[in-house]
């Protein structure tokens, strides 16, 4: 990773910190509430969707601050995602990113809801990112999170993902999964960042297809890493895909398969960029650093 | 009840229903996902939320219909709050109104799921309802949708349900818990109606102490009703409350005190009301009603 690209997510990743206290202290709800909300935001994310919502306002010239508010939503979305899939009743998980999952610390009862709590605020917060946007773009924007957030995006991946967990799938079961579970949300941080960007239309087109490749080649290196990753590293256990006999990307192509995807995503959402004719590296470093991660 | 609101409840109940239906087949999302939040909203709710939008622009002088969305967007938010409140970690609940309940049927994680697609899903309806209002308008509506229906509001109030389950409340408690838990979802319809209807600032301000009064009232007849009231009428087993040993406005006041409150929150709803000067007695029949309720 480019010593700049090193720093620029560093630098940003750190800020979504500041900011995601900051949402969380603005409330006034029973404290164990927002105890399990900050829990989970402040549990060492790698802040992927912020970072691809600052990156697209850099490369379109404009100050990353802009998008504050709209990437404490995105964080907030994902974050509550985590914290119902590790419920008990889904993927049943204790621990995540080294630490106890919001439902070991604070019960059942008070994950769920603090899962209801995150997905609700994040779009106050979007909503307060209308403020400086031409209205009809905040309307446009917000329709679009809501949809690549809800049944016909993320939570359809979920509950595809769910349905699809004890059998054999087919590729094209598994893109319907990650297209939805992984890259909408992603493609939803690059056409914010669109939006409170001023991109032209045709910006926007590249860019979404940029987004759409990425969101996947992310999903692969993750499964990728799950086979010959190394723990220490990612904070996990690897092999745990194997041991749930989960479908994924290695399972159904081998490694050299998987890596052959993963680098034709890469490829793509780079051709899509160069298109886009945007004023900085910042989206090229990034496609590049979702093949060469470790963690 | 007149026979003119009886009248326009039903038909306005009746139009959510294929509202509704419409909204869930728009989705392209997997089948079950999309049964499951199906079944619980129309599963035979009162309809409160928006018959209580639709009657504010009567009120205003606007057709009903122009609220359609957002009386959706309400719905769902208040299906996806009964299907995570009666999950087993929750309340644990088998029935509702006479139905098994989400989880019984489709599973917990389904559940879980299909709550979260009803609540990501109702902003996107929101949302839609955007077009043909003045775009300030509709970013106010969009972030007070999002703050009463969040941790500052509705997830709040569950949260300190829970949290006060096992111990004797004090009135003062009883009252933060449904300001928030029922009132602030019930003012939310009121003031979207307001926005959508273009209410001057002065109606936004006495039809939101309307409202605010409105949902304790129906709060405090939703105890009365689970102490003295008709088994078949209601569709569930009365005395519930008692027997869980929850506090509620009967168990802290007794029926007359509970009573007393009701009139005086339905009395000052009334005073509020003639305050904002509106067209129809839509409103005034309404805070009637939910003295006469039985069910």
């Amino acid at each position: 990773m480019s010593q700049q690209l090193s720093s620029f997510i560093k630098d940003w990743a750190g800020k979504m910190d500041v900011e995601l206290k900051k949402c969380i202290a603005d409330l006034q709800a029973p404290p164990p509430l927002l105890e399990a909300m900050e829990y989970s935001l402040l549990a060492g994310g790698k802040r992927i969707r912020p970072i691809f919502l600052f990156a697209t306002l850099d490369a379109l010239g404009h100050d990353p601050l802009k998008g504050k508010h709209a990437a404490c939503a995105l964080e907030m979305v994902h974050t509550y995602s985590l914290v119902h899939d590790d419920l008990p009743a889904m993927d049943d998980d204790d621990y995540r990113r080294g630490k106890l999952t919001n439902h070991k610390v604070f019960g059942e009862a008070m994950a769920i809801l603090a899962g209801d709590a995150l997905l609700t605020h994040a779009f106050y917060l979007l909503a307060k990112n209308a403020e400086g946007m031409k209205p009809e773009q905040f309307v446009t924007m917000f329709q679009e999170f809501s949809l690549l957030a809800g049944p016909n995006g993320m939570v359809g991946g979920q509950a595809a993902d769910m349905l699809g967990e004890d059998k054999k799938l087919t590729i094209d079961e598994l893109y319907y999964i990650h297209e939805r579970k992984t890259a909408d949300l992603l493609t939803s941080a690059v056409r914010m960042g669109c939006y409170i960007g001023q991109a032209s239309p045709d910006q926007v087109i590249h860019l979404t297809t940029y987004a759409k490749h990425i969101g996947l080649a992310f999903q692969i290196q993750d499964d990728i890493l799950d086979e010959i990753g190394d723990e220490a590293k990612l904070g996990k256990k690897v092999g745990s895909d194997k041991d749930n006999d989960k479908s994924t990307f290695v399972s159904l192509l081998g490694v050299e398969g998987a890596k052959e995807q993963l680098h034709q995503h890469v490829q793509q959402s780079k051709e899509a960029l160069a298109k886009a004719e945007v004023l900085s590296d910042r989206l090229a470093d990034l496609a590049d650093f979702m093949v060469q991660r470790d963690y």
